[in-house]
């Protein structure tokens, strides 16, 4: 079973591009499951229903989120509609939508994860070690074996520490938030993928997807600005994860990581 | 010019590592100039005077340091001292050490640089954009051309951002902090070797060079926890950037990471 | 019913003061019942059993505390051991200590509980709203109607918001953590009391209880530095809340503010 | 030398209230000079040119704000042209406006200075204590004995330290941005009036000025919200000092505080 994941997808730049190489990373890298981070994907906040059934239309199972998650107005509504597209787990109940979505495919079934870290994040959710421990136990006793976790959080220690608390224990926890890749993608001692971020699917010439200029100047002004997505060529980052059906243990994980050249726009 | 810049080095086993291994990776990289971040190497908190001359003794030219700086006491007169180990350049005057070290080296003289983020770090600095762009143009005036930036910071957004500020005024800018290496190495436009984290230099089995069992306990207690530098295998992370010593521009920038095997320690 | 709450008590000088002063306030201002903050108590972090012994001889009923609860190490299996000293409530399950208890008085069965805020706070906790609207239901249904709860938590925002979240359910909600007393008491609209902050029984030419200079010099220099308990004239700070115990609801809430005389120390 | 100084206005119902009750409160004060913060008149967003004029009208000699000044996007420039409302000083150079304003009175010079604290604030500036000492040593030389700080600070620490710190060299130190006023009014040891924070000028039943039900929700949930100003009674929060003006120090300094009644309003 190979899963494929897309990191955080910026704005108009970053989703023409998925929904436009999407078919064919799939078909070039035997993917069985696609996994999408779309919490930037309306103008680099949040997400419409409209962009999501763009993605999923383009090939995408499962879109996740993060702090972004509510930016758009529509959201919330569509999430109690939509079960493909989850927003953290760790939110106190009654919020709308869902931090899982279980589906089934020809490999077996999946179980797919959003949460959210606690570590200089803009919102004060409840505890996402002991969310994901009780979940994934539940997921267990269901008799379902593969489990992938988008962990957004802002520090290497948050998201590493989750990756070892799972480790044996699910397919893969991929983090994302930062927009950067990361270079330590690895499988853990008892068998769980791990890739600290996935990075961002957006504009290279950036900061985080957004215009370089208005980012620089913010830093050295301290006063506000408008931040709008940039332009030019994009880059496409992720990961994919191989996984046994049998055990849900991850075989490999490769870092997707792929810059388009203004030829392929 | 070739220059090898290696990201915090954490506790024993980080330094004991690169006390072994510099010399062979100097000579089989054709290595001109060698920094080491050494704000981790003391039991993972700060640096001694000790520690910093066996790194020098090993083939350091300068260390850069971070947040950590002060966690040893005896620190604070030592960069009085020892101007080749550098704190970051943002604190107030009156501050003991200093953020720029400028040296003369067969291929020309270098200015090596260390400065702080502010984006969710512990202590509340000065405008380090201000501060950097002030230094460099003075750097300019006293005709250097190759600059070397060790900036420590949390945020993807705000090591980017620091990239672009000084792209095609100094020869590269290398994040630090946050322990694990990013993939996004690359040269700005107007010349600047960019790399947001080199990562650290500490056992491979660990949560930023700790123990996994106390930081994971630690985010499902919310508990205060001791945590003890790991052990195990060691993985050495930096970057080689190889710089025109005419123009101070980067030609190449290249990720090291190299995990060291059981029988390599 | 008269309780008498005293706000952070900060160091030796805090606690000589209190443990002298506190049977002459019980009996001038006919106090039933008295919870003291302790949580500074031990040089400033923390609490030990001793001291915890001492404020008990004095005339405390219950102890309760906040952020630097785990500050000094024996704290943990005492806490297991007297049920008087609470910790915040809204650490996960597993956690020594409780943040609850209810005792038994002439004029009825009162529950104290010690929760912590989430904004700007050192430690990531779970939701101290949720959690105490269940804990104030189940404490209705034991038909306990005297209920006091101690809010530590760093933003006016949070702590009033808390207020308004109980107004009705429980007798007072009053603030610590600041170390300011905020002169907003009032009685809610539902008949709860509130009080931002209460304040902190400490040394009053000082900088929250510590040492003048040692904070400015932090604040001008940006680095680390010890913070002393500072010396001097104490001034005592909290609040006593005069409650109906047939209803619970409060009926008067007034702040209690004396600095003590170098002659009275 | 008798100056008023007002806490935050909030929106509509704060500053309505400000401008009906100012002329009263000057008379029965004999106030001398008046300064107020407006950093939430805007509908609790900022200052509009429109508003400052009114708040100008009414009485106010002086306007400061804090973090909230640039919500409102017509300020930017008309802060270039009216001296007379400040902006925290402690931006970087090039920035609109100033954060210093000297102006005769008959009683002789004053400089007002609106200055913002490093602690949980959510703009990086520089630092406040270096930037202030630095200045009113200034003000100083050209003979100004009386001093005025609105110190905009979210913490109790730093803006008590700013007091201890400038204790002397200037008239009165007041903080803003809690919303709550402390009860913590004093004459420092070497002449400087000292209030933690002045509180604000807004809705009674509120929190720091805004609907109960929308804050409270948001703690409860964890999701964004509107926050809107509330309504109903208003509260007028801040100090009146006394400086003798031949040597600039505080003679007393009075919390100002007064709910007015629903047919005051
Ligand atoms: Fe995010
Ligand atoms: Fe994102
Ligand atoms: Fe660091
Ligand atoms: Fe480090
Ligand atoms: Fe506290
Ligand atoms: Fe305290
Ligand atoms: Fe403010
Ligand atoms: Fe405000």
């Amino acid at each position: 079973m190979r899963i494929l994941f897309l990191g955080d997808i910026v704005g108009e730049p970053g989703r023409k591009a998925v929904i436009k190489y999407l078919p064919a990373i799939q078909s070039d890298h035997d993917i069985d499951f696609t996994i999408l981070n779309g919490e930037n994907s309306a103008g680099g906040r949040g997400i419409t229903p409209v962009i999501a059934n763009d993605l999923f239309r383009a090939g995408a199972d499962v879109i996740t989120t993060g702090d972004h998650v509510w930016d758009q107005r529509e959201v919330a509504d569509h999430l109690e509609k939509e079960p493909r597209i989850l927003r953290p787990i760790n939110y106190p109940s009654g919020v709308p939508g869902a931090g899982l979505f279980i589906t089934d495919t020809p490999k077996g079934k999946i179980a797919v994860f959003n949460a959210q870290g606690r570590t200089f994040m803009g919102q004060a959710l409840e505890n996402p070690f002991l969310i994901m421990e009780e979940q994934v136990s539940l997921i267990h006793d269901q008799g379902i074996k593969m489990v992938f976790l988008d962990f957004h959080a802002e520090t290497t220690s948050e998201k590493i520490a989750m990756g070892y608390h799972l480790d044996g224990k699910v397919s893969a926890v991929v983090g994302t938030h930062t927009h950067v890749q990361t270079a330590d993608e690895r499988i853990l001692p008892n068998g769980t993928a791990h890739l600290t971020d996935a990075g961002m699917c957006g504009p290279e010439t950036s900061i985080l997807g957004r215009n370089v200029e208005s980012i620089v100047y913010r830093f050295k002004s301290s006063l506000p600005t408008r931040f709008p997505v940039a332009k030019g060529p994009v880059r496409l980052c992720g990961a994919i994860i191989d996984v046994d059906p049998e055990s849900g243990k991850a075989r490999t994980i490769t870092r997707y990581n792929r810059l388009l050249e203004p030829s392929e726009m």
